[in-house]
């Protein structure tokens, strides 16, 4: 596949030397960022976050801070889900959904005071989306984006080594919530969270003029853990079911369709975007929904950069999403978002670059 | 640089298999889809575009279509350039800001009918913007995204190729303005486009499903003339004074700081988002402004990722945008966003990774 090239137009987090020092060899572009991949070893990098402990750079999920008096009032507006008793030092999962009930993001809510939240992203410009909302309601607040770059510390054994930096209060941080602290001098926010299921923190980096000396510190103090570079896991989520807006989802997803219904709050205020069609849709039901797809053969064989089509007896039903080799179930698996009529348990044909591939629908998550 | 990883995140054009076929070496991401770079030999690739023909995949200018019973007024809400006499097939380069003045993107609006238009867009999304002003103003609009991907054909000897295969009536075609037609049972538009100064045309493609036949047409059209696969090229725009919205521009920046203050009209109804705020600033002056640089050295020295700070008599007046060594030339040159109390002829001091360079400030465009 084609390298990338360097332009100011896309951005790199404050970890780019270090994550270039550690060897980077594959990554994306995500929110006009630098996402890496993989650093040569994908299947050493995957069982290093099942095992033991891995740390990722991930600046991409770009901050969008709200702030000022309507800063509250706006947050809830942005969020088909209930923040009435969202407390201070807490985190939320909010479905972020257009007029028509559409997702368009799903970002972590950081509350940081009554009247300022950061929106942890994924890829697309919420930014303008908030800021469009401001204007036309002529709500009184500031939009910005913060010098605040995560970084991820994921694995079984992360709690250990974010204990042994920052100590062992860590251990009953909930999860979601953070607390704003310090290392070596360094501004940090500590947060339960990360895209993967298999635990940990994400440290959100305050000074983005300290990214090697976060990474380093975070390095050093993982070493006896076995931490090494890698970056969100396509195994893993996928084994884990979890969501990536954007890829998993199109033009017309709602969040019932993809398994995101239990974070909509039918009751929020009537001036919530989206919340009379997601009403609407939840009364009537989802058309799609989301499914696991088991499929046939003994060769990773993942998808590329494009969907594929599923069909049920003869009939198109929807798309293949996702597609990857499961180094703990040895075999294909991916996602399907397709008619709501076909149900686990039926066996599909998925057209391929190679042919058509058998393959069993299975609900989520896989493990 | 690391290569790219594939994902159904990102999106490939119709042309991409074509492109793959042309050896595509170096590339990126933009609107979430791939844009081809090099083809391996990049200097020969320029003088292809300044002497003969280049042609392009520029699937990543997407088209966000506005149709409706007010499809008209949501353009001209969104365009703080006056469309009142904007023709059926006429097109016209818009800067589109926010309720700040700010620039988020400079698309080409295209009149299909006059309830139909098109935004062919830089690199952000304009599709949440749109639909999220035409959901809070309750306008009677329809906003997709249609089979629609550009290919451009770029260079001296552009239009003797595009007529060898359209027919001599391109040859009349005034900038901007476009034509719906067809070539071998292919659906297309014909505008006359690009961004480039070297004369060209982009074809837009109306059926997804043909992107190598188009692609081979043109390449088979071509071949007498020389042609040869391209891209959007970092050197021509920087000498012909192009502007990157998003590379070039920051979450600061008015049309009136970059040359553009030529496509804002100040007299545009009173409900187009930002106008207050740029009779505002076009009244009190913009702050900064775009000035050329003329590096000192030899050598090749191109920007990566990050903008990089300019120092006037140990002052600092903004930032580098972008920097690439002019193969016409024989120097390295960028563009310059700084303060406007510092004018061109003025010598300047940039601080690059390799040490203080010096540059001279110089209008644009340099050729």
């Amino acid at each position: 596949m084609f390298s990338i090239l360097p332009s100011a137009r896309l951005r790199p987090s404050p970890f780019f030397d270090a994550v270039q020092a550690e060897g980077l060899s594959t990554g994306s572009i995500y929110n006009r960022m630098i996402l890496p991949g993989s650093f040569g070893a994908p299947e050493a990098e995957y069982w290093r976050l099942i095992n033991r402990v891995s740390m990722w750079d991930v600046g991409v999920e770009r901050q969008v801070q709200i702030s000022g008096p309507d800063a509250a009032r706006l947050a809830q507006i942005l969020s088909p889900r209930d923040l009435s008793k969202c407390k201070i030092g807490q985190g939320k999962y909010i479905p972020m959904c257009n007029h028509a009930g559409v997702l368009i993001n799903d970002p972590i809510l950081l509350k940081l005071a009554e009247d300022k939240f950061w929106f942890s992203i994924a890829d697309s410009d919420v930014w303008l989306w908030a800021r469009s909302i401001a204007g036309e309601r002529g709500l009184d607040v500031d939009i910005s984006e913060p010098d605040v770059s995560p970084l991820a510390v994921q694995g079984p054994l992360a709690e250990d080594v974010i204990a042994s930096i920052f100590g062992d209060w860590v251990r009953s941080v909930k999860y979601f919530w953070f607390r704003e602290t310090e290392i070596e001098g360094i501004p940090v926010a500590v947060q339960r969270s990360g895209w993967s299921k298999q635990g940990g923190f994400e440290i959100y980096l305050r000074d983005g003029t300290k990214g090697d000396q976060l990474w380093n510190i975070i390095k050093e103090a993982g070493a006896p853990y076995g931490i090494g570079p890698g970056s969100p896991s396509t195994p893993e989520r996928t084994e884990s079911g979890l969501v990536s807006v954007g890829g998993d989802t199109d033009e017309q997803t709602n969040p019932f369709e993809v398994r995101l219904g239990q974070y909509v709050d039918l009751d929020v205020p009537d001036d919530t975007i989206g919340i009379h069609a997601l009403r609407r849709i939840a009364k009537e039901g989802p058309k799609r929904h989301q499914l696991g797809l088991k499929l046939e053969g003994d060769v990773p064989a993942p998808l590329g950069f494009s969907r594929e089509k599923i069909f049920h007896n003869g009939r198109l039903i929807g798309d293949m999403t996702n597609c990857v080799w499961s180094y703990r179930m040895s075999q294909n698996i991916g996602y399907a978002l397709i008619d709501r009529t076909v149900a686990a348990g039926e066996t599909v044909e998925i057209m391929r670059a190679s042919g058509s591939v058998s393959a069993e629908l299975v609900e989520l998550p896989f493990l």
